[in-house]
């Protein structure tokens, strides 16, 4: 039996477009069953307009083709505006709040022929207060992680094929480790944050969601951050092994995954070699917890003063300096990043790429939490490009993330080193398919 | 015979309002006759809506007072987004454009019950392209600097005491040289830039215009950069003094007055030391201009997909690459400045503030340059808080700046610095008084 259309992964349905075997019409209506049936389940969508989306589907069908996004379904987190969708940020601030302009992201995609499915939940301002009610498609009574949660479960549970979503701390990568996609946070300030709702300018990034490694390529090369659709390394791989200061943070399951995969890799004749943080280097996750914080001491102040009472009382402690940051301890957390940067990356001449985890274990139980960005911060700190790559699987088969992460600026080695990888890889599971009960 | 009311500084205005003295009607129709007079000869605003301005100052003067801005009149230069004003950044792409949404910054200050008296001109996406037809005040047949050159001019003529700009390389402080008036360029990232075109995320950043220390500190307050207003600091002063790198390319002129401005300091009692940049950062200007073109490779993706034809040829230099910079090149740029930060800022215990030159001279004559960026392009680099003070003067009388810098997240002292030091100084000249002939 064919699989449905939702199914294909962008890449796929980009390439039976350009043979004219598939209608974006087609592909969108199938995304939007797809939305239809399981969002009672997974409360993964802030907004989607179904007529919308087919009236944009359909003037893609009727146009020249503009690129390889041309026709493809894009969900968009809700704290990226959009010119025709509300842009609410899960906050009550803003109810009914229309944009009227799309954010610099949604506008190159838009102009390049994507289609702007919905907006995708996301924890409040993706930065605190309320988590959105989204459910993780691999165990209804796990967190889909955040904030990005709506375009991880989406993406992973078929609803669109891709996602742009944010990260200040996890808030891309995690959703993904625990949703099971390929998610790319790219070098921070590649892709401009115009248009965004902000948190902590060193550290806010837009991220990409898809299905693939090919998928993370497309939206990459919109940017663009590669010139061209990369092609895979030639071998053998070089692949650091970085197992960051706060290894025993990760549960059992996720280092025993973590080490069997590395063994695997040997064999398979990858060439590995450890890439370490200095004991010096131990606390930058609190470094890059002072920055983020530092930033909530500004970013919300628009909200503050025009409607305090509707405000999260998280919000209103980040105001009001709730860790007592100095100038002194902004400098010192800023440079200590900026010196560990510097030497993490000089350890990375001749590698490919480095593994790390993504996040400390499979998805949390409940709806109260979003899980820990414990292996997400330091990169983010660090600014550098970083992919979850859905490799690693508990024993129950629910997703853990493998991370792949290179020097700044190199999206395009990245990609290549990562399609090279992928064949030594089991990142072919999906919520609806078999493995989910393996 | 009295002072006409434009000529009050921001400061006197607010004091008179909150004893009753003067209605923030009045002051800003006495701003928008000055507009009216002068607007012809100084091309500064982009657009003015009186009676949009006189009504938020008639609601101004019927509610309570809401801070130390309430009726206070501020111009907006033009790539910062208003909801209530068309927003063009002076590009052909947006004719007509209506935010419909303000600027982080311009929300904060109008909920604090400033007035938005229009938008000031720019230079095309405060990037490059279109400059516009903007004089300086001092001297019509000379630049008042830019690309916030609608800010400078507009406060240093009267038209409105407070205005708010931005700067990636030098484009709050050289207005603010040119047109002899006090800016403060904050430390990088601490005023949110949601809702401004951006240029290079790591440069890019809001400054703020007034006509007195006290003015800068009102705005600073607001964000808030300071918990309170600050008070000058008690005696004796202890300045750094830094001639940078770029010393010979200073006007001699600008050299002779500042080493005046040194020995008189020195004589009232200033403790004065050097401090330098090393060798190795001599080509700290060439880093910044990397990260800064850098960020014109992604910044106008969207208007170069929405309207080729429209979008002015230097930008599409900067999408193509124009440096050819390469991974290596970028991470070497931004390595390098992040040294030179923690080594120029070491230099900084005991000191109060460090001074140095905002611009290499006096405003270049034509319309067709805005002068140069030298002594500017390293503190934006830096991060650093850098305020333009006028007290250098030409034997002409025109304007020369002088800066006053400090380590990030200063603010506080450096404003309590600047407190202090203004009494040495001979800052009180502007274009409409005597002095202008002197």
């Amino acid at each position: 039996m064919a699989h449905p259309l939702w199914q294909l992964s962008a890449s796929e349905a980009s390439r039976r477009m350009s043979r004219g075997e598939l209608s974006s019409e087609a592909y969108v209506r199938a995304c939007l069953a797809r939305i239809e049936a399981r969002e009672p389940d997974l409360l993964a969508w802030a907004a989607v307009d179904p007529d919308q989306a087919i009236a944009q589907a359909r003037a893609c069908d009727a146009a020249p083709r503009r690129s390889a996004l041309h026709g493809l379904p894009v969900g968009v987190k809700d704290v990226i505006r959009t010119r025709d969708l509300p842009t609410r940020f899960n906050s009550p601030l803003y109810p009914d709040f229309q944009a009227g302009e799309d954010a610099h992201c949604v506008a190159v995609l838009r102009s390049l022929g994507a289609i702007i499915l919905g907006k995708t939940s996301t924890l409040e301002f993706a930065s605190g207060g309320r988590i959105p009610p989204t459910r993780n498609p691999w165990d209804l009574a796990r967190t889909p992680g955040g904030s990005s949660s709506g375009s991880g479960a989406a993406v992973a549970d078929g609803m669109t094929p891709l996602a742009l979503g944010t990260q200040t701390g996890g808030s891309t990568i995690r959703p993904a480790a625990f949703c099971g996609v390929f998610a790319l946070k790219p070098t921070w300030g590649r892709v401009p944050f115009d248009g965004i709702k902000g948190f902590a300018p060193h550290l806010d990034t837009v991220g990409f969601y898809g299905r693939s490694a090919e998928d993370l390529a497309l939206l990459a090369q919109a940017f663009p951050l590669v010139d061209a659709l990369p092609a895979p390394l030639p071998g053998p791989l070089r692949l650091g092994v970085c197992r960051t200061p706060l290894w025993h943070e990760a549960e059992p399951q996720a280092q025993a995954a973590f080490e069997a995969l590395i063994e695997k890799l040997a064999r398979d004749g990858v060439a590995l070699r450890e890439v370490a943080f200095t004991s010096d280097e131990a606390d930058i996750n609190r470094w890059q917890d002072e920055v983020m914080q530092d930033g909530g001491r500004y970013a919300f102040l628009p909200e503050f003063l025009a409607a305090p009472d509707l405000l999260h009382t998280e919000f209103k402690a980040k105001l009001g300096n709730h860790l007592g940051l100095t100038p002194e301890r902004m400098r010192q957390a800023l440079d200590r990043i900026a010196q560990a940067r510097v030497g993490w990356e000089a350890q990375l001449d001749g590698l490919d790429g480095v593994l790390t985890l993504s996040a400390p274990g499979v998805a949390p139980l409940g709806q109260h939490t979003q899980g820990m960005a414990t292996f997400n911060r330091m990169w983010t700190a660090l600014q550098v490009p970083c992919i979850n790559v859905p490799a690693l699987w508990s024993q129950a088969g629910l997703p853990m993330g493998l991370q792949l992460v290179h020097r700044r600026y190199e999206e395009e080695r990245l990609l290549a080193c990562l399609l090279a990888l992928v064949p030594h890889l089991d990142t072919e599971r999906h919520p609806w398919s078999e493995h989910a009960d393996d």
